[in-house]
């Protein structure tokens, strides 16, 4: 066969592949938005198969041989078919050191401790949930002995989550994020508050959601290429660069929450909505990492929809919605009671101020796991303690502690540290960007959000997987990650919000 | 292997392509009911991969392996499992007798034609369309040939959508319903018409809606197992028992026909809800044929929801509803507002006393067709012909007739007569219904909905493909079908309806 006969080959049964992985998605989608609640049964087997399919089609002596064909004859390919055959290598790689037995076994285990875990922190139960976690770190450290790993076994499982990460370079930026961070809540939660009770009370629904599609819109959203639909958990998924699905919930009691959500997930979206039709059934249609696809989430929801100027734009506009309900309230109000530091035990409802600190908790405690230093039983005592040590509070139950996150019992440690991941980058592109876009807070003052959307799009979004983090953070800013810029943003906003000295 | 192993890999296999076919549905249903407009290019693709992986998963070698052992050793299965290979073995040798180059081509063809037919319609020029008709026609000969045939050829063709019907019985029904119905037609149109100016003006969508939700619901309807949602056109389809999907449409000056879309839709989806959770993944939880399937449709839409008793429940509940706006407007106004007779052009909107003719005359100018009798370019003038003669109309345009139907495009042909079918079939057994449930119409006057579903779920649903239409009519009714039951039906009720002596 000629290169280009295998090529085209290699690139049909990629796009099997992808369109295979797609649709499994339109099914998990669906599953969590709209599947009455009698399908769940059929769903499960559907998406066994297609996922089976999947794995088969990806992981075939054919596809083997096509990207040894490829691989061999690098050379003779562009850029971009080279940068294809590679990272389809690298999937191809791990996908095939895992034997199928030992995938078989990790899903049984799993299911059950999903099971397991579900009920544990329905009954504040962590002895329940134990043996089961037992199994799931046996079975990681397997893993990463499958994968291969250099330094710790921790590496192996990052990869999965953010490749080319490791345990000890994360160690050193969140023991700084950490001490940091943890002595500015201290400040925070010392200085006087910010009366917000105007904020209680019961806000429309439908007007709550006509603002996020609102704001969705503004920020440059494309809705002939994905929608907003209601969901328990927020979450974003795609079915290709033109189909992205964005999901979030509304509460009458919450006036913010629904909107911040839509910024959130509509970060990722944008994301997602813009890798290259080029790229389209191949794997460099995706986000380089969780941490970079969280730093585009963070980056809309907090560095832009919780600053000063957004709400400058915003008031107004979510006056007029709420037909007089909010008159009087000024921007500087809002721009108040969206950035209210609140020490609390929960991970999913902790403000900006607070987050990285339940992350880096989670990190420690999973990296003295699998490095053997503590065992499963001794992590209530470990979490209580660090929940006590970073944010000044005495857990009252499991349930409110080690058992409220589903990414354990889901078999998934290393997924955590992408979420402070996430902050650090966001932070790190944004000292940049305010320099490439000087007039970006008069944008965001004037509700007009393209620049910004330009500039991820030409730095973040079209490259899809053509680069990995850590070059992609240095293609940008000239430097490896540290915690520097994201510190100095989050002191320097909340000194001014709280008047520290 | 032993009988057992061989049946339990049989099953497994199976149910992986049961598994891919329903994800397929579910990806069709998205694209109609949800899809951004850009997502149509990748949802094109994944329909198309998940396609061929069906075809390949059911025609392997192994599924040959395995239905031949099986076949073999009949007699030494129980009657459900030696039902499902012996179902299983009809649609392995249909699915196996096209090449794969003829699938191919008929799909290359498929495309372009339905391409071709939209913009003819749009542009009524026929013309443009007829050499892909050619195509169509020549590649239904060919198919005719390769899956083999007794008499007509035409009876290849009706096997894919009514197995076991013939082209001669259906010439020998549809004579005698074609003179009986226009002759129907003629004497109602002749007849003095009531006056229903109250139902027009705007009707309010949600309301509209609301009252299709409460009649599923009475019909026993389970939205545990499916939901109800927009879509263009209405339609019904079912990833499993339990998660079956209807879709209907509400427009603001049409009062009724949100209504009849549920009732009609939610016939269908009873029917798909009553399968047996042991046929679950197999062949056997699916539909006898389309007959039959549009005998349970037209059944709750036209023998129970536009009878006189239904209004007599529900003209209270739709006043209601509309708030004051249907006051003093009596059931008996209902009744023949929803039973109006206006000959008209286009299938989709025709009442139920000229609806056969629509089909029939499909079906006559089909058989020529494929029989030879007439050519393609000869359409047109048959079908006006046609309209003059069973409904006394004189088409204005091809789009107004021969252009209207997706179906030729799609290279259906066979399929217009199950439209009909399901009337007759529907009568046939409502008689046997009547003498089962002498309750029925008190019933029905009560909003009781229960002894009906029942009935159908013991004598149609839970057989699923366990009889052939033939079979099921003949078990319920004691004959094989004919034109009787549903002449008789139709004349008494016009008769009435418009004091025809």
């Amino acid at each position: 066969m000629s290169i280009e006969t295998t090529l085209a080959t290699f690139r049909e049964r990629l796009g099997e592949v992808v369109d295979i992985n797609q649709a499994t998605s339109i099914l998990h989608w669906d599953q969590e938005v709209f599947m009455p609640p009698k399908g769940a049964a059929a769903r499960g087997q559907q998406l066994a198969t297609l996922s089976a399919i999947a794995h088969r089609y990806f992981t075939s002596e054919e596809m083997g041989r096509l990207l040894a064909e490829l691989t061999e004859a690098a050379d003779q390919l562009d850029p971009d078919d080279a940068k294809l055959v590679a990272e389809t290598h690298h999937d191809y790689e791990r996908a095939t050191k895992l034997p199928e037995s030992f995938v078989q076994e990790f899903a049984l285990v799993q299911s059950a401790a999903y099971e397991a875990w579900a009920n544990a922190r329905e009954e504040d139960d962590f002895p329940a949930f134990q043996p089961h976690l037992e199994k799931i770190l046996d079975l990681l450290r397997r893993k990463a002995d499958y994968l291969g790993y250099e330094g710790s076994p921790y590496n192996a499982l990052i990869e999965d989550y953010e490749r080319g990460m490791t345990a000890e370079t994360l160690r050193g930026i969140f023991d700084v994020v950490a001490e940091r961070q943890s002595a500015l809540v201290e400040r925070v939660t010392s200085a006087p508050q910010p009366d917000c009770s105007w904020t209680e009370g019961e806000w429309d629904e439908d007007t709550q959601w006509a603002m996020t599609l609102r704001v969705l819109a503004d920020m440059g959203y494309d809705f002939e290429a994905g929608r907003q639909d209601k969901s328990v958990h927020p979450f974003t998924t795609s079915f290709g660069a033109r189909d992205v699905r964005l999901t979030n919930r509304v509460n009458k009691s919450e006036l913010f929450s629904a909107l911040y959500g839509a910024a959130h997930e509509g970060g990722h979206g944008l994301y997602e909505q813009g890798f290259l039709d080029r790229d389209r059934r191949t794997p460099l249609a995706d986000g380089i990492s969780l941490g970079i696809h969280e730093s585009q989430s963070r980056m809309w929801e907090n560095m832009i929809g919780r600053s000063l100027p957004f709400w400058e734009h915003y008031t107004p506009v979510l006056r007029d919605l709420h037909g007089g309900k909010l008159d009087g309230i000024a921007p500087e109000q809002f721009y108040q009671a969206v950035n209210r530091v609140r020490p609390s035990f929960i991970r999913v409802e902790a403000d900006e101020c607070t987050y990285n600190l339940h992350v880096i908790l989670r990190f420690e405690i999973e990296l003295d796991l699998v490095e053997g230093r503590i065992a499963v039983a001794d992590i209530p005592d470990a979490w209580n303690a660090k929940v006590k040590q970073y944010l000044g509070l005495d857990v009252p139950s499991n349930t409110m502690g080690c058992l409220q996150d589903i990414h354990w019992s889901h078999g998934s440690m290393g997924y955590f540290p992408t979420y402070a991941l996430g902050n650090l980058y966001s932070a790190q592109m944004f000292d940049v960007i305010l320099r490439d876009l000087p007039g970006l807070w008069d944008d965001v003052r004037a509700g007009r959000f393209v620049p910004l959307l330009g500039w991820l799009r030409e730095h973040v979004h079209q490259h899809g997987r053509r680069k990995l983090a850590g070059e992609l953070i240095r293609d940008i800013s000239g430097r490896d990650l540290t915690p520097d810029a994201y510190l100095a943003y989050l002191e320097s906003k909340y000194a001014a919000l709280y008047g520290l000295v």
